[in-house]
């Protein structure tokens, strides 16, 4: 959580945390800064003290929506930096160590941002080679990661709500299904045969009025063998057909918090095939037992550990059976979901660290069961939260019903 | 050009290209490998050789879209190296040593990318102790970058293309505010209010059946003193007055190729008031002097000196001459566009090397005028390319009328 940053602070001997870049690419500076609409920029940490943005002129107004402290380039002489700068390398470098010393940061600062490969490395070569700082870089759960992964209550209240927006599309994604008609097999509304193409743009449009990005991933809705990679996202010229599995997974961020969610659900229009019916029944047998078996305390992944168990027990191939198989169950069984779309914690089998539930644990349960051959694919995705208080709650109430008759 | 990259890769001496990420991050992925929808991965491209895309099993039908030849991770051991590293840093460094010893890659390789600023720092702090690759890091003008900046023609009418529906647009949102009513300086559609926020829905909509892509860079529909502040992009329950200044700037990507367009006109429905029709038409009168004297050998700084100079001279505060000004000229004359929306050259005076327009540059001219004191902005942005025979084309045709008379 927020609060807990400062004591992470302290525990690591870090005295300021320096991010860069913008809120739209680095979801350390949006938890640090809010969903501002800023072009670049900076945010400073110093242990105790509230986070400041660094911006120009011309956004000020828009740092300022933060409630936060803000601050200037010009306030550190950014254009005389520049005139005097070989090049823009050398005027970042000097611009940070502006900033650094003028906010009276102690020596042990740790970076942040995300930025071009070449210019961080040009750039912290330089910072190295000529300033008094000791620049800290943490690859693997940093001190922000560490705070973000447990959410507060405000957090979670903000990610149930991008859940129930995308459930509010896919009732219309159904609904609109299910007012379609059937001719030889293929749908067709307003006596145009309904693509997946159509589909998105419906799924897009929805989106929109509810102020949910759909950019940063991809919606996919993929029918037969699409729906059989899990990464497939359909191809827009496909038509839909009764009995074909149609796997609709939405990843939508909301533009008012910039908190994602993450939901799938299977569907088959007119008549669900036996053999389809089966896989359906026992990949929901399988997320029905991990969601009710959840518990704080029991590392991430044991329920990815059992999901498998379960799987291979009925004879499906499964990762840890047979490496790269791309058939039957092919992923992990979830991920955490907050400012990013995928981030800690990780319920993977193959996970390397023991990784306990804790309170503040926003993540999704997701199993699947693949079949690229036979043409039919069904994952079942919802998301869960783990309160303050220790109660867990799905924050996915829409219905697992894999049929949608058509009326 | 392409066509360029061989010769800049011999030129300075490199032998190998690697290039980290996924297209819809890195505009250097996107060059190399076209719009492909993938997570993640590798373009690695030899000196001599074409480009090879490296990516996960699932993404290899994706990755087989761009007619470029595809490799798996798993043909470099991915799982296994996967199990016995420390850490995601540490696999992936073994991962890239793995790639490019397999590849028979010379000694000097260019890292490319777009990433973690810590997770960078440390894999490219772990990649130069422990491998006997010398890796380089072009902060500067990359041999990519350098590539670039000169489009082929190809490239040209991909940009042409996405300026069309810009157009296309433009046109729509003219005849939709043309169609208003206006009721005490309001204007009204179906008995509503028109906000900027329906703006913002329709262009966005419009965007959609296109496959414009908006997200990368907001659109700005601002009025008033939102238009006199280059970077607002107006707020959503504003509404929209007769004889107010609109600025529409609209930067769409074109989700086909990957390329962006960049055009701003400046409106006033119903009538122009007289101080306005003053700005305007001096802010036309610099942006038609200079299209008419581009010249391929002049230097792209010179003609934002010409522009400052007009300006000056009819005694407004221009950055040379105030430098921090919010009122007056306050931005540079124009950036190249192309796979980034602001991207090399740069028409700015501040800029400090000496750019001679050649042949395969596309940029735009984008003079303006802001008086935020008085609640009006003015800016006029077009689009130009010059043709492999030295021809300067304005791919922008879209009429500069200020005034919509309503209908």
């Amino acid at each position: 959580m927020r609060s807990d940053i400062d004591s992470l602070m302290e525990e690591r001997n870090i005295d300021t945390l320096l991010i860069s870049g913008k809120p739209s690419s680095s979801s350390d500076f949006l938890y640090l800064a809010g969903p501002l609409k800023l072009t670049g920029g900076y945010v400073l940490k110093k242990r105790g003290e509230n986070p400041v943005i660094i911006c120009g002129l011309m956004e000020r107004d828009e740092a300022a929506k933060s409630g936060l402290p803000v601050k200037l380039l010009s306030d550190f002489d950014y254009q005389e930096i520049m005139k005097e700068s070989r090049d823009t390398i050398d005027a970042s470098a000097k611009l940070i160590i502006k900033i650094l010393k003028a906010s009276k940061s102690g020596e042990k600062v740790a970076l942040y941002g995300v930025g071009s490969i070449p210019q961080t490395v040009c750039l912290i070569d330089r910072l190295r080679r000529e300033s008094e700082f000791e620049f800290i870089f943490e690859a693997e759960r940093s001190i922000i990661s560490e705070a973000r992964i447990t959410k507060d209550e405000d957090e979670i209240a903000a990610i149930k709500r991008v859940g129930e927006k995308a459930e509010e599309i896919f009732s219309i994604v159904v609904e609109y299904l299910a007012t379609s008609v059937e001719r030889d097999g293929v749908l067709y509304r307003n006596g145009e045969p309904l693509t997946i193409g159509r589909m998105k743009s419906l799924i897009k449009a929805e989106a929109e009025t509810r102020n949910l990005d759909v950019s940063k991933e991809e919606v996919i809705f993929a029918q037969g063998r699409d729906a059989a990679v899990p990464h497939s996202r359909g191809e827009p010229t496909q038509k839909l057909s009764t009995g074909a599995t149609i796997v609709f997974d939405f990843c939508p961020q909301d533009s008012e918090t910039g908190y994602f969610f993450d939901i799938t659900r299977t569907f088959c229009v007119g008549y669900v095939p036996d053999e389809v019916e089966l896989i359906y029944k026992r990949v929901l047998e399988v997320q029905t037992r991990i969601l009710e078996s959840l518990e704080v305390g029991s590392d991430a992944k044991h329920y990815d550990e059992v999901c498998s168990e379960m799987f291979e027990e009925w004879g499906y191939p499964t990762p840890r059976k047979n490496p790269g198989t791309t058939e039957g169950y092919v992923h992990g069984l979830g991920h955490g979901v907050g400012l990013l779309i995928h981030e800690p914690p990780r319920l993977s089998l193959f996970s390397k660290k023991e990784e306990p539930l804790r309170p503040g644990f926003v993540f999704t349960v997701e199993p699947g069961l693949y079949f690229p051959d036979r043409g039919y694919g069904v994952r079942l995705e919802d998301v869960v939260a783990i309160h303050r208080n220790g109660d867990i709650e799905n924050l996915t109430p829409f219905p697992k019903e894999i049929l949608i008759p058509i009326k």
